[in-house]
């Protein structure tokens, strides 16, 4: 048997999410089925984050074991001939050690939410990009989003889904970065609540926009209370950027 | 009468080209139609570039004139509204004097070919990028182009179907630039030919292969025999990116 770590890169648009459901194709099962097509295996495909349906990933980290003996290299171009034409595709596989997990040895998690500010809806950006027409405050949303940097409980900004069974979390960053009409916010932390990167973006633009004081961010972190969420933004946005693991 | 310089974004996937076709919708009868629905007036679009079908535009600059009386930003949003779920959007909209040209007036257009040199699937650059799975040295791309920079006969690298009277044209730069896995073209001149960037780029791309030396650029160019073009890059690699004006 061997321990095969992938990042996965896909466009989150025809996916329900990346774990496997019910009611609709997800990444897992589109990987784990092409496993099955390559090995004759039947494998549970484990990750660093479980993002939500539309949501993208430019390297998400997974990992799933194998017993047929087949090079990182076959396996990985193999994989990608079965998944094709679906958006997804493993952009490395390396053998690791059979106590290496996807998520539990990930020590860190990094999300970027991108935002188009501008009036004119988005033709190569479609499902790319969040678009705000109304002109944002970037450097008002930097200044705000800083009060949920650090180890806060995050009621506030989690789903009404949340499993997790703890709402204190620790944002090691939260910066937000104008490039001409782009606005780009770079989440990072240890882990996120479920739907905690798209609350906190929903509210900072909120701030971007005029319609919350900046304090008010710190106000409804402080709340702990899921009804002082202003907005949700849309998943479409979001990509889950990189995972960390210790060395 | 007021004559309104748009603005142009758009996506090339799903039309055949720019300019208006009978075998398919096109950026040109998608806008005309557009400004019909808008104004009730007939009107014709004229642009700076005639990029070909699945070719893609950060900012092609067009031109049409309309007898309405309606302000620029109403007439944006009204465009846009009426284009939707096409992917093209005006970005900016302005007037402009009687005889300002979008094509005639025109004194520099500027190209980007993005290539992404990877083993694996495009995910959500497809469609947006020529993926090149064989290791490319970019940097033996960027010293064969420069045999191309200044005024020569391109006859080598135009297309067959190309209308132009004079196959000798300028070229002021034409540098190729590697970041991570991006392999990017940038080319700038007065006009092109048709085909012409997509031809020199996939010549260079033989260059980054080793399929060509480096000096066999210079020679394709010096042959002026169509027969000596060695490849022509995929049409979704390539984006208008500019076009210049006097002042």
């Amino acid at each position: 048997m061997t321990r095969f770590a992938l990042t996965l890169e896909f466009d989150g648009g025809p996916f329900q999410g990346l774990q496997r459901q019910s009611h609709g194709p997800s990444v897992q099962q589109t990987l784990e089925e092409a496993v099955e097509a390559v090995t004759g295996e039947q494998v549970t495909l484990h990750s660093a984050g479980r993002t939500d349906s539309g949501v993208h990933a430019l390297a998400m980290r997974s990992h799933c074991d194998i017993e047929k003996d087949i090079a990182p290299f076959r396996l990985m171009e193999a994989l990608n001939a079965k998944m094709r034409p679906l958006p997804v595709a493993v952009t490395q596989c390396e053998p690791v050690a059979d106590d290496w997990h996807a998520r539990f040895s990930c020590t860190g998690r990094r999300y970027i939410y991108r935002i188009v500010n501008r009036r004119a809806p988005l033709t190569l950006d479609k499902g790319r990009a969040w678009r705000i027409g109304q002109e944002v405050d970037a450097e008002a949303m930097h200044r705000a989003a800083q009060a949920l940097v650090g180890r806060h409980d995050f009621t506030t900004f989690r789903s009404a889904h949340c499993q997790a069974k703890d709402p204190v979390k620790t944002i090691d960053w939260l910066d937000v970065a104008r490039d001409g009409e782009l606005v780009t916010v770079y989440a990072a932390a240890r882990s996120f609540l479920h739907h905690q990167v798209r609350s906190m973006v929903g509210c900072l633009a909120l701030v971007g926009m005029g319609r919350w004081e900046e304090e008010r961010i710190a106000q409804a972190l402080a709340a702990r209370d899921r009804q002082q969420l202003g907005l949700n933004a849309p998943a479409h946005g979001l990509y889950f950027a990189e995972a960390i693991y210790p060395d």
